[in-house]
């Protein structure tokens, strides 16, 4: 089979029925047929086999992508991924197989997918807060207006792990109208919107009037929150200044300074457990997570939910001190970030990077309302793919 | 300091203000402190040291742990864990602090919590379908009237990981009530709760009258819901049976079989990816994620959603081989659980190890309509220790 010889008369234009534009990828310039797969080779100098089960299972005909969904509908074996005939067509590829299907692929379809090319979507990577970081800003009207105000915010979010929104009207539950423009709510044991406000009887450090130190929310779960965002619509009590530090950045700190007590803390689960009459969400896990390049990828710290330390006698006091190190790390004031949240600003940060806290402040000098709600990063990625289209 | 001599009057009780009980175990019986903690012994023959800042740090005295709320309040730093008196009253250990603070620890509570004890609510662990596998099954009245029915349902499904619920009511939402007794509904791109019937212009494979071969929702996101309940309104059309799977079980077959099929798949990160107008959530995972013990904890498979095929060149036929082995072994009458689910039953299942799927169906023949829903694991762990709290 040689696919190289292009056909004198012009072929019907090739529709692969995405959503994600590929039609100014380079054209499909040679292809040489071999007994298992294809070599082709595109105009920008791109060279790649591509196996015949590849080019099978990728077919986007209407008997192998359902119209409406997209979704794939078979699973194609070995025995019929054979080609009878295989020729480039104006810049694409046209396989007609041994079972009597049919195949035609656009060439720029085929180089976004080639082995080795890069997902079509890049998403920001998490950046480290640098010294004297200050947070992005977006303005209610841009994030609400425009296409690049919503990927600012959503961008800097990926990437900071925390972002600004002002000047947003004073209005009750914006925050579900915000947050529902990206994702349905995460709801948790405290509602998927809450208040927090100081209040009679609370079951949450958060509703009372006190400072609260450097956590991450809900660390008791297997899958805390990711995203946390805390709308302001009153802020006149004195004190209850915003604080927050970069869990990431906290870490690598640690792991630089004192690496042994990065050891510890990445690799002790502990129990954390929060309890009411209703609910007793416990789960064990180290305090930072690690993936197997190493890198930190999760910070679960809240000293109100750690539960009992249940550890052999002979880790206790060695982790208590790691644990202390990475405490005093975190509130070191080169780590943190604090300011004020004016009435019509909303925050949000990663709940599974970011530390959050507030200082405390007097109920009696003032109102200070906040409303909050999470979302999970899926749907935060998912926005910013979509937004991308139209890019 | 001696903390053996028993005082000669009664001490007053010790309360140690905790939702589960701790009352039945065992007094402490002598403690022997030392320079940085106490070796303590209770009456059953155990005997471990506690030191003194583990103590310290789990005083659970009202300016150390708040009243409602039961949340840890302090972070005690070693220099203040000094004794100054450490005695035991009435099987209860009493210590006065240097700094002034006092502590009263239950002897049972700290038999409880001691380095080595296992936390108080075992929960069952999974455990893969034996040969010939037949679901629990827990009648609708006994789930919503009886603490044994709802903790059997709750077993059965964390340790199979699957569970039949029936006699139910043909109640629209039903399963939106039965879901929120144990958690809130997880919601996705799909909403909260979802409606499985044949429509017109789907969105989804599910969303036809096709087949459907064995697959686990969701696993284009980062973290697909944990549990989904699908509850049978109608069933009357021709086919459209449930089938079921332990992927488990599977993969441990794989793994017995197919060793280096098994590496693949636990190895080889791939793309899942859902598009419609409206979202594009895309995640790059394994087929099989293993934990640190080379235990599989998740099963990720849906050969509709399954995006691109990114791999290596040299990689990708060996893959579809292991893919492929997997697939064949799934499908196998050996590990395939199939019924009809008839109106008013319920299946509960764990998304993250279970795959479902069902027969073609006729929908000219008769009604089919499921309602289905999500939640979270870490809820019915929740729910599993409340319950435990009234055994």
């Amino acid at each position: 089979m040689d696919a190289t010889a292009p056909q004198a008369t012009p072929a019907a234009p090739v529709e692969m029925h995405e959503l994600v534009p590929y039609a100014q990828a380079p054209r499909l310039r040679d292809g040489q047929a071999g007994e298992t797969g294809i070599t082709l080779a595109w105009e920008d100098g791109e060279q790649v086999r591509l196996p015949w089960l590849w080019l099978r299972d990728h077919c986007a005909c209407r008997a192998c992508r359902h119209a409406q969904t997209r979704e794939r509908l078979v699973l194609p074996l070995p025995a019929i991924a054979r080609p009878r005939e295989a020729r480039l067509e104006a810049g694409h590829l046209y396989l007609a197989w041994e079972d009597g299907h049919e195949s035609r692929f656009d060439g720029g379809w085929l180089h976004q997918r080639r082995p080795g090319a890069e997902a079509a979507t890049a998403l920001p990577a998490p950046r480290p807060w640098p010294e004297g970081f200050h947070p992005a800003r977006v303005d209610h009207a841009a994030f609400t207006g425009s296409v690049e105000g919503e990927r600012a915010w959503l961008e800097a979010l990926l990437r900071d792990g925390l972002v600004l929104l002002d000047h947003g009207p004073l209005a009750d539950e914006e925050v579900s109208r915000l947050a529902r423009r990206i994702g349905p709510l995460r709801p948790t044991n405290f509602g998927a919107r809450f208040d927090v406000r100081s209040k009679p009887n609370p079951n949450n450090a958060a509703y009372t009037a006190i400072g609260l130190a450097l956590h991450t929310d809900l660390p008791n779960w297997r899958q805390p929150p990711d995203i946390q965002l805390l709308y302001c619509l009153e802020n006149d009590a004195e004190g209850g200044e915003s604080l927050f530090a970069d869990g990431y950045r906290v870490a690598e700190a640690l792991r630089r300074e004192a690496p042994e007590a990065f050891r510890l803390l990445s690799e002790t689960p502990i129990d954390f457990r929060f309890q009411d009459e209703e609910q007793d969400i416990a789960v064990r896990a180290p305090i930072l997570s690690c993936d197997a390049d190493e890198r930190v990828v999760e910070v679960r710290f809240n000293n109100w939910i750690r539960d009992t330390l249940r550890l052999p006698a002979d880790t206790i006091e060695a982790w208590y001190a790691a644990y202390h190190r990475f405490w005093t790390l975190l509130h070191e004031p080169r780590h943190r970030l604090a300011f004020s949240l004016a009435s019509g600003e909303m925050v949000a940060f990663d709940n599974r990077r970011v530390l959050h806290g507030r200082g405390a402040f007097d109920p009696d000098s003032g109102r200070r309302h906040l409303q909050g709600t999470y979302l999970d990063r899926d749907m935060l990625e998912s926005r910013l793919r979509v937004l991308a289209r139209h890019a």
